[in-house]
């Protein structure tokens, strides 16, 4: 029922029914932090990779066209979605990713021997190092699986950007003539429209959106070819340029090879990049949140401009209350976004000359980040934004009782008097037109105030 | 096949199976962020919570007996780990917990339903809200389980502590007699034993591990009776004492009420404090760990001077190479849990006048830190501490290639004249003894020249 | 005009008129980072800790009694205050601190030589290694010194900590009968006294205030004697105690010598924890702060329930306007003990071996955070706190305003019932009372019902 | 001797002599943080503002040009060096910089006063508010001075960067044929050229160049015009197109006014972005020093394969002991820049509604990470980087010691014998070829052994 396999470490018992082996199992035992798996991407990638270098090789006539074909075929089952199961490593483990690669290794190596007729575990036939990884180390392939797994997850989070922006974009247009009190330091300020309040959520995250594209382009560089250092060696010299171009063919994603393979194996501060523009539209909204909350606190005993929709009982033990539940989940995963940031950052420092073995936890996290955006927004928009609706009433009713109109006031009667035509309405609280004719200003004036 | 329900949204159809009901429902369509559930322990401990106010009302006349009696018995089946499934909602989730209360106040209330010979839905023979949540609000009872909770985390991190600490501790028993160079800014400096230089990461882990018992202290301060603002509305006076005094006969942990409710309710900073002391071991471990990488580093050129265990082959592309992959995962786990404390800090701070709403992702980042420390000591000690080993040959190779010398020998000859023939030892590569006998050192004190 | 002096890097002129030497000259040109010199405290901590090591030496017997005395001489002229600018390094510097030592040990052997009838320069007399520096190492005498320093800075905060909890004592007493309506995530909830809101922020600030002195414990732990790297080397084996001895005596501090020296010279992990216990603080400052601000936002169109004093005219052009400038610089100073809480971990987690080379950016960094935590508190009590007060009137119209009595109402008539009163109430802007009329509640309880 | 001035508090006493008013002179009272003053720079970059603002309203006739005529002369007086000890408030202050603002419309109405031959103090002539601040708010003008003073900062990091890489590319060309062992997870791995391994330093440094210059394009736009929320209040609709014109004619940088000027006031992401970019070069900068005091460890008992400048005596009590203070200061500058970056994201997300009040600290903290990266680069190169070289010898010894022949071998015999060879290796502390030999390897194949 068992086959035995062997490594440095010694012999080891594994299932014959199992695909990987002995490098995956033992990195199983040695790794149990999170309880997840690989994701599902992720484990495509490696395969999509796995593949382009198998092609790359036979191209390059390094490779039997056989054990080549074999390996594609292993690939392409796992692209489909098959044997995702044998991928047991946990995401979060030591040694910058290689127990990842040899998993994928030894399930694409005994899926190719099957496929030439072999039996799991006869490695003379397809071997994990010396074929299914040729010409490769984990320290090229397992950072180009993981580039490859952060493009598929940024159209994802751009379709959400994208409904955000578009469902933003309509509030404003809409609501462009509904004006309210402006508020700087939490105190009452000018007037603007409720459409220009919104616009302004609208071009900040439209600026975060465009950002974030940006950063992703770092991720076409990949440097599959480079080995385990930079250097190539092991590998053929076209490799890197032959590899990319497969690449790019088979995923659309238009990858190169680093420029300096070597810089392109040691240094990852892309990642720290890409995660620091999350993290910027994590701050984005956040802030947006909060306002939210802000603006539809009450509902009768605080601002109460903005309506959002109940999406549930708001209290256990307070009838009727409804509470911004939608807005707050965004916070929190904000912060979430923002801590994950900190542990890249600290990731990223901590590389040590011509590798970062802490590509791990920078994928995990950064995987982590984009599936709590992603989803945040969408259930931002759908359920709070959506149905997000300014009470005209009470935004009139607000700008109304303000002292908004000192600063039209002022241009004609200077800063000083308006100030204390302002000071004098906010302790009499009779309404600054009320105050500004007890204080002499002349009544056609103060008709012609407007916000 | 389903029962309907109702709340402040409308109405909602809901499973005929469900012992969860429209609250839980509502909050499983608006929060799905994380794909996970409640943590187990955390269903428990809010049953357990649950559990205690019921008896508690009881106690205090003023919930029927009857009725108390089927909550209790509903929540001893949650308590011996029947109904789990029934905790749909994500862990993350906007509401300060509201949800995951209402989600065990349904669950409680229609498995209390069934014994009192009802049916699952018949809210008028058991409430969730009026029987099963009363003299209670979320913002009492969920920051109480979730301290029940983290108070069940501790002693498994503890264990494991304390298993780092045993092993440490044998270590350094056992090479207190092998020297080693020191060094200090990466630079040869002067000898010590392998024992001390070990003793010293034990002594740091158990400040650490008494820190972390300190700060979990102050979870023992609960505001049940406190409900919605910790004003104690609608809860009998004697509810804080008497709660607190059935959950720690229930707990065997030593709960008191809040001296302060008011203050309970709102400020969560002791869970930033509980953060910070597991931030503060990652950060010790992460220093070990780095250490202990440098100092097993080579295995030929490089200090070399310790050597861990081989765990799994280190390379997909360079045959035999070992890495320090157990260190390397406690490096991650330890950034991990750096930068769920970023995320813990910003919760506490964005906490608003009487409640910190954000809770959710204090807990949940909490428990992840608390997982990652415990499950990476636990492989840090097995897979590499227990088996590590200093290489006494090279440890004396590199103490005596040093200049460690020349600091015994400025006692005698003064600083500037040590520095002369430790200067010309690096620079003629001779050993110390000869360039000092060059120098013109009488033979004799340099015979007595010691680490 | 000039001298010359000689080092490891060669000779250097340095100005007759110096009483540092080439260590520190050559350390100015270095480090010319923060264009700041070494805190007043911190230099005279230095000379304390060189009198005590001389005072040491001297009773140990392995410095002649004149040299010792003319070091002691030096030392407690710059304790009394002079010669400080002669402390010329830049704090920011690199090498763990030798610098500053380095410049302290010449400074005092200069000085010394004078009081021994020498020219400055002429080391043959007092050395500053040989002598001063006697039985020590940078690595023992610094962090003694700035944790000596600490301890300093330590009695300022609790100054302004007291100060500030007294103040909100007294707010919280004199105002505990005005009622007001409590708000859990920014919406209506129950009623609270301002006495009782005030009170909670009493008591999250003593919390932190005894964390602050139980986390200044960890300081007295010093490791003078340890020499280099905590073996000793080079110091007489009495040093540690009776260093720490004549400390305690000199300074009134209950120093103690570590009392694993190896540990305590590599291991730092306690300023990350008092730093921790800053950022904590800070952390409640700023939710404090931010409270005040949205609860006397307005003044018109906010909440308006506190009026905070008028310390400056708030905006250059709308007039009258007067912003919370006061918690504004509180939340500003937060986020810089935060980021500088950052910085130290970061630091801490840097340490490598026998050393942690990176103290002088944590002393840099916590010494910044005392002072602006030591002087927000105070402009934030004198400025702001001292003469806040609540709007009572306004603090009834919100509370009357609002749905707050449902929550006593659901006591008889249960969640449900009340619940659709509140909506009812939302919904056609009646106050509470009115609408339960409407929806059949009996007079008489609804006149019962009560906050 | 001093004049009476007035404002919303009430009235102040000023030094006759004094060219600030009762604006500047409260804040000075409110705000004793840091003991610092307002960077020069940003000194004269509100002169500039102010001046182009002046210009504006002249050009668009809202401003008697004689007034304007003396506000621009006055604004000429600051731009050239004087009055800058007139600028007393503290950089650290609450109110989104309306102090620092408020500061300069007195100074620089005072000074137009006097140009008018009238009396300081006197603003009947030449009003802070009405006429110097005319058409804008310090939510205008302190966001655009500020962004005009990071950009004369961009150059002095820029040229620094700039020594940095050419300094870096020479040595990469210097050593492009000096072979050394590439280590990776710290254990010895596969041969590659000292210049290669510089060379990825250089490309990591130039692509972080690159990010930067890329983030300070986000400067360019302000929202002079916006005045106080951005709608353009008591500001002529030509104001943002006009100033911007004359502020690029003025400067030479590229400014151009926010398309959304609501947007423009409130969200104050790009210097979140800014910062992150001054971080991620920061972790760059760490990362590479931490190799280089890896890489120089030692001398005799570490790596040594790199030999750093002595630049001063390494400790107070080992002789001959020389340190890489300047990589350490390296790694301290970069601690505090990634704090700094906390700091900032923490009050980038703190923004409410239409204004971002803390871009004080915000301000403040980026200076810093900027003076602290410039001057820490400039020691880096001058004192380290310059004058670094490899040991040949020692390169080659280590390389030759090592097992980094078993790759290339695993072409020929396969992963697994090369293992075995490589582990056999390790254990016999022969060198590789031979133990290749006596594995049976062909002596011609194991000749032919490469790195």
């Amino acid at each position: 029922m068992t086959r035995i396999e062997r490594d440095s470490v010694g012999e080891m018992n594994i299932a014959d029914t199992a695909y990987y082996g002995v490098n995956a199992a033992r990195a199983q035992e040695n790794f149990k932090i999170t309880d997840n798996l690989l994701d599902t991407d992720f484990i495509i990638s490696l395969a999509e990779i796995k593949k382009a270098c198998a092609l790359t090789n036979r191209e390059l006539n390094v490779l039997e066209p056989a054990i080549a074909t074999a390996i594609v075929r292993a690939c392409d089952d796992i692209i489909g979605g098959k044997l995702h199961d044998q991928f047991i490593v946990d995401p979060l483990q030591g040694g910058a990713g290689t127990s990842s690669n040899m998993n994928a290794n030894e399930v694409i190596a005994n899926r190719a021997i099957e496929y030439l007729g072999g039996t799991r575990g006869d490695y003379s036939i397809v071997h994990p190092n010396d074929h299914v990884n040729k010409g490769q180390s984990t320290n090229d392939v397992y950072p180009s699986a993981g580039k490859l797994t952060l493009l598929k997850k940024v159209p994802l989070l751009m379709a959400q950007l994208d409904y955000l922006e578009t469902t933003l974009l309509q509030k404003s247009d809409r609501y462009q003539d509904v004006m309210k009190l402006g508020r700087t330091q939490l105190n009452d300020a000018v007037a603007l429209s409720v459409g220009d309040e919104i616009h302004a959520y609208y071009t900040v995250i439209s600026r975060n959106h465009q950002r974030i594209l940006n950063a992703t382009n770092e991720l076409l560089r990949i440097n599959l070819g480079g080995t385990a250092i930079g250097t190539g060696l092991n590998s053929h010299p076209d490799f890197p340029q032959t590899a990319a171009k497969i690449l790019r063919e088979m995923t659309g994603f238009n990858f190169l090879p680093s420029q300096d393979l070597i810089d392109g194996t040691q240094n990852v501060e892309s990642y720290a990049v890409l995660a620091d523009n999350l993290k910027t539209l994590a701050l984005s909204l956040s802030k947006i949140a909060n306002d939210i909350r802000l603006l539809s606190s009450g509902p009768l005993s605080g601002i109460g401009e903005y309506r959002i929709p109940a999406k549930q009982n708001g209290s256990s033990i307070m009838p009727g209350k409804i509470n911004p539940v939608i807005p707050e989940i965004v916070n929190q995963c904000a912060f979430a976004v923002i801590g994950n940031n900190t542990t890249i950052s600290m990731a990223v420092e901590a590389g040590q000359l011509e590798l970062n073995a802490f590509e791990p936890v920078i994928f995990y996290k950064l995987l982590e980040s984009f599936q709590y955006l992603t989803r945040v927004i969408d259930t931002f928009v759908t359920n709070c934004l959506v149905d997000l609706e300014p009470d005209p009433q009470r935004c009139l009713e607000n700008l109304e009782n303000s002292t908004s109109l000192a600063t039209d006031l002022s241009k004609v009667v200077g800063y000083s008097r308006a100030a204390k035509i302002a000071k004098d309405t906010v302790k009499s609280k009779d309404d600054f037109r009320t105050t500004a004719l007890k204080d002499g200003i002349p009544e056609k004036l103060v008709k012609q105030l407007h916000y």
